[in-house]
């Protein structure tokens, strides 16, 4: 694994503690100023009040015990600019009828601005928005 | 549709025009300078040069007569950052034997650079990747 996949991993878990954990102020700091984040098949979120609010409204419906973590991953770089491909997980043990499917593939576009690698495209259901 | 995803969707379908027409100094202008193609899982062309040679490569394979399209395609607008998600379909009447499958979900992002969409990152296997 090369040194920037491994730092975006590394992020990626510290965003996904920061969830976990309803920090929802470093939250919004692993993102772009105009990032996107996909809430469900056709809705987004764009920048980071609207994210964090999500954040806000999604530990809520998932009775504060998400617990999102990744699996498998594979980066793809190009410059500033890195595709990460990621197998997801959510787990929420006190949301038994959750809507949300345990584990996705999730598709993410990391941006290197002035040195800080954030995360501009959000989107948990990776592909599967075109079948929806 | 937007006015970006318009503009992004035109560029690939020219894109799959230079590449049918094997224009392949035209090809590598819809790419940035430091772009990605993934060539097959685990195999990838960095930058222009590299990724010249490998749809020379491409088309010799499939016996001159290969002919990308897209269908339905989904943009995540991120500012000058955009993940498309796309429908691909691989036409390639003179190669009945091809190992490569006719429809895919692929995952391109484009980067808006000095006002200029280019593809930064163009793989066609999308979340597949992490099934190899």
């Amino acid at each position: 694994m090369s040194e920037t996949a491994h730092t975006i991993q590394e992020l990626i878990r510290r965003a996904d503690a920061a969830i976990q954990e309803e920090r929802f102020d470093d939250v919004v700091k692993f993102y772009t100023e105009d990032a996107v984040l996909v809430l469900s098949p056709g809705r987004e979120a764009h920048g980071k009040a609207e994210i964090r609010r999500a954040f806000a409204a999604i530990a809520e419906y998932f009775n504060h015990s998400l617990k999102p973590s990744q699996g498998n991953m594979v980066f793809l770089e190009a410059g500033d600019t890195v595709l990460v491909l990621s197998q997801s997980f959510v787990d929420a043990p006190e949301k038994g009828d959750s809507a949300y499917p345990s584990e996705r593939r999730a598709t993410f576009v990391y941006r290197n601005i002035d040195g800080q690698w954030l995360c501009a495209v959000d989107n948990s259901y990776g592909t599967a928005l075109l079948d929806i």
